[in-house]
């Protein structure tokens, strides 16, 4: 005889994102878990969410979900921090029977377990540092953790623009962090939390820059973790060997540009003909 | 006997652009039509318009003015390269009756008559290059310039930072211009078409970069000129004196970040409660 949780466990895990940065979420669950199905869907219509306000932000999230549940999935991943801090509660809200794991709990704890000083910065889009997640969920973790926050929205568009690792990248990021690194070494964080899944196209960089002693705290790979303890917890993991799993890609406009930057983020090639194109609010819900 | 166009006449203008760069137009229809009342719409949720594709683009673009319109505006301003390259047509056809300019074809003519060698650049989002918009504009009016466009994204992201006239900005100027200004004084362009609405801050970076002698072509003064010939070959002209203007601002996402970017793109301070939150597509049209 066989379950509901049977069925099931044969779905996909669904991974949203504003844009491409949720990629990075998405290369580290293939990775953890290579024989489960996956659907991506990225917002790319109406990327980005960082300097969106939150109602904004939990709407477009809330329609882009609606979405991958209609397709069936198993698991939702909110890959995206911003839509992680102003969308989870709802997501909750309208989907209690369905597993939701977002990516701003799992970078906080290794956050707090990573820092040797309890000195912790944290670098997001400008929603996320404005909500203070970060400081609030380190802070539930390890209460004597000073935080601070650091919005660095330049660095999503030189990610997109595939300007990552070279003078440029420095000379922004020198910006950013300078401030933060540059000063008594017992005043200095010695943890950073990439806090946006952009973020982790930047590690050489920052490496360059700030030195091999930062801890960098890229919670893609925690994320797939929590996702895999959590579909054993349900028995929801899918049975198999690992070759037979099938990723699709959709998003919300322009494949074509979704395929070219989902390649550098994958490091793989991705055909802009897979990509699939889907409309956001659906076509259906307007007159 | 008052005719209907008399009574347009008192109409506002309206201006409409993806986000905030079209500020730069708008101040320059304040300073050549100071007795004229105007609003002004930036589509701050969905910003920015660059990098998406030509349905979506004319999509938002056709759910913006259709609201402008509904407010009552005797001439619209697309404000927007990317919006007047993949919407013009459309808005043309869908608002037969309205007296409509786009910021292509003047910036075009000032280009080709700007030019002493007729060797021209331009400088736009990815989009406007990807249309070939300006090479077909200035091959309208001029065929025998030689026109080299180049997407240029990550400024629209810096200018909206603030970090439009420093040491970055110029890093990033030199890798997308260099290639055309620092090569055989023969062969490289004498006229800069800045085809975004956000470039005409980084005119000091470039100056200092790539010379004085190199024109610069902001088309925001060509489309205020075009839009006071326009009104006044209508009838359409506001009479009065300058001081009663007033200037409605409004935005579909985050009027507290739209009030901080246009107090920088103005020069002016523009208080956040004056900013009014319009959603698109309206609330209305959706069930």
């Amino acid at each position: 005889m066989r379950s509901a949780s049977d069925d099931r466990s044969t779905l996909p895990i669904g991974v949203f994102d504003s844009g491409v940065g949720g990629l990075t979420v998405l290369a580290a669950l293939r990775r953890r878990l290579p024989q489960e199905a996956m659907i991506y869907l990225g917002d790319t219509a109406r990327v980005p969410y960082g300097p969106k306000s939150p109602e904004t932000v939990a709407s477009y999230t809330g329609e882009a979900v609606a979405h991958l549940v209609a397709l069936g999935i198993k698991l939702l991943v909110v890959a995206c921090n911003t839509a992680t801090v102003h969308a989870l509660a709802a997501l909750e809200r309208d989907h209690p029977d369905l597993p939701i794991l977002g990516v701003v709990e799992p970078g906080a704890m290794a956050a707090a377990a990573g820092s040797k000083s309890g000195r912790i910065a944290v670098i997001a889009t400008e929603g996320t540092v404005r909500s203070g997640a970060y400081e609030a969920a380190i802070g539930r973790i390890r209460p004597a953790a000073t935080v601070e926050a650091r919005a660095c929205g330049l660095l999503v568009a030189l990610a997109e623009e595939g300007w990552a690792e070279d003078a440029i990248a420095e000379g922004v990021l020198r910006r950013y962090l300078g401030p933060l690194f540059e000063r008594d070494p017992h005043r200095a964080p010695d943890c950073l939390v990439l806090g946006c899944t952009h973020f982790p196209l930047f590690t050489p960089a920052i490496r360059t820059l700030f030195g091999p002693w930062v801890t960098l705290i890229d919670s893609s790979a925690t994320v797939a973790d929590a996702a895999a303890d959590l579909l054993a917890a349900r028995g929801l993991l899918r049975a198999g060997a690992a070759g037979v799993r099938t990723i699709r890609y959709l998003a919300t406009d322009a494949p074509d540009r979704f395929a070219r930057i989902a390649s550098r983020f994958l490091g793989e090639w991705i055909a802009p003909t897979i990509v699939e194109r889907v409309l956001l609010p659906a076509p259906s819900a307007t007159l």
